[in-house]
């Protein structure tokens, strides 16, 4: 399996990004394709001693940044190290696509480069989060601040098929994030998409409050991107503030210093659990080929692991899935522009 | 001070309300009148041992549930516990109104039977949350879930007036919740209100994340009420559930069992800083005289501390500043409807 990796996605890029992906070559059997200046991954690799094995460089002269408005990515920075790559994709050279840059180029160029699945309305990031036991996906986290009841119903249904292809759990529960868990909660918006996802045949257990959320609400956690956002970010910043505070415990005595000391193996575990930037980051979903968001923080840790969950997502036959799914839905519909 | 009390707001109410109540006198120094069914109350004290002492009871028939549609409270229900407080508090017959009771009722019967500080557009609830240190105010936490961008302004000068007498916090960090911190993100409400709470005069530091708000980002966060209501529940359900992955961590193994044992009153001095329930709840701001809601869930040591943070509310000028600095804002404007 050859997977095109953005050499120059994210706030690391490019040196952590190839040392994940020369891990992810020895430990996952990949074959990778880098993109973005071949001078600097070439020099950067040597002089860290990294071997490009199984790696082939394809040059892209120029890098989409953090501050760049996202429809840049077709216009002035075509020739960015993440176009070059979701283009690669799209030419079948490659299985999957890996970024950890710019979020908004990244939902662009899949529309547009890539193409969503016909059917699909809008493209969407489906973060993995840990829960009490296990994960739940987040859709969407973030790509469409603003959204449609049918939107919702799409993102329940595609994450449900990614949660059950990808994550293995049968009949994947999905709820709907709002502010009670009564039918007639929240706006418009969640009390017509409670409708449509309660008529769409899946595993829908109404409405999800955040109270709930991190014990095992549900599988899948369906809301537009705004709330989304709002959701996952508290989520993560509440979970860091809680285990900086139990660290503070542990330093502040003699007697906390012991009780750490015994604790220390379990605690490391724990935290990474909770620490979901770990686990790599989200699918792009609705797009016609995998492509992969990891972190901007992204080190070379959190790249292996989002190559790995990348190789699932291609292993799997998500997106056929989806595409079947959805005509009935779409019929005679047209998709929105992105 | 005389604080007036529904005696059958919540899940634990009459008992818990009275308990609570009675231990508010001893350590508060308060006057009590409790609305409620009179032979009820009396019979459960009688029960249970509680002294009534400075406690008045004034008669009310009925109660409003959490099944009964918001505007019951001046319709049907007129006679039930939390109609008779909020009249009484109206007449001033009382210096402040706490209630468990059903949200929304407490919400219209605050601006109908109370009313609003002339001025302002929308009654609003504001959690107070605990941070890394101290606590923040989250305004508005779920009153209103459709919001303009005035509304969020007010938000946040409400709550900056609150914090800053109440709490004693000088100038008082306002931030609003968003996907990011740039000016331009979020929806037209979040760009729109950045815009207003910037030429407010306020201590306005930007857009605030959730990731950055538990680390003490601001001292308000303003929010919508459908945003802030996810954001305060996922913040809460987050907390809830890592302690208790910690509880079960401790309890593993014999070595973990004697960490916990040397950890005791540390892990219980952090559990009760993470659980905003002991807080008591949120002062319901905007309304002409105090009103303070405390949690459905609320037992006696909740019930007593809302207490004592509606005392602080009635003993500080909280709302004439809220009035005196609203003029300028809405002159020439009308209030709205609830």
């Amino acid at each position: 399996m050859k997977i095109i990796v953005d050499a120059f996605g994210g706030d690391h890029a490019p040196l952590e990004i190839i040392k994940g992906c020369a891990d992810a070559v020895r430990e996952l059997d990949l074959d990778i394709v880098l993109t973005g200046k071949e001078d600097v991954i070439r020099r950067v690799a040597r002089e860290n001693n990294l071997s490009l094995s199984r790696m082939e460089i394809v040059h892209a002269p120029e890098v989409i940044t953090m501050d760049d408005p996202p429809g840049e990515i077709v216009k002035g920075k075509q020739d960015c190290s993440m176009a070059v790559g979701l283009r690669l994709l799209a030419e079948g050279k490659g299985d999957g696509f890996l970024s950890g840059g710019n979020s908004g180029a990244l939902v662009v160029g899949s529309s547009l480069i890539v193409k969503r699945i016909p059917g699909v309305k809008r493209v969407s990031f489906g973060a993995i989060v840990p829960k009490a036991k296990g994960f739940f996906m987040l859709m969407d986290s973030g790509a469409n601040l603003d959204c449609r009841p049918e939107m919702l119903q799409q993102f329940g249904m595609m994450g449900s098929i990614y949660m059950e292809k990808v994550m293995r759990i049968s009949r994947p529960r999905v709820g709907l994030a709002n502010v009670g868990t009564e039918e007639h909660k929240g706006g418009e918006l969640q009390q017509q998409a409670f409708h449509l996802l309660k008529e769409s045949g899946l595993n829908f257990v109404g409405n999800v409050e955040g109270r709930d959320i991190p014990a095992d609400a549900a599988d899948v956690v369906v809301a537009d991107g705004f709330t989304g956002n709002i959701l996952l970010k508290t989520y993560e910043g509440v979970a860091i503030s809680i285990m900086r505070q139990v660290k503070e415990m542990l330093m502040q005595s003699a007697k906390s210093k012991l009780a750490a000391a015994l604790l220390k193996s379990d605690l490391y575990k724990l935290k990474a659990r909770m620490d979901y930037n770990e686990y790599g980051g989200a699918p792009v979903m609705g797009v016609s080929r995998p492509v992969f968001k990891t972190h901007g923080s992204a080190k070379a840790k959190t790249v292996k692991n989002a190559l790995r969950l990348t190789k699932e997502y291609v292993a799997t036959n998500v997106i056929d899935m989806i595409s079947k799914s959805i005509r009935p839905v779409s019929q005679g519909n047209t998709a929105d522009s992105p």
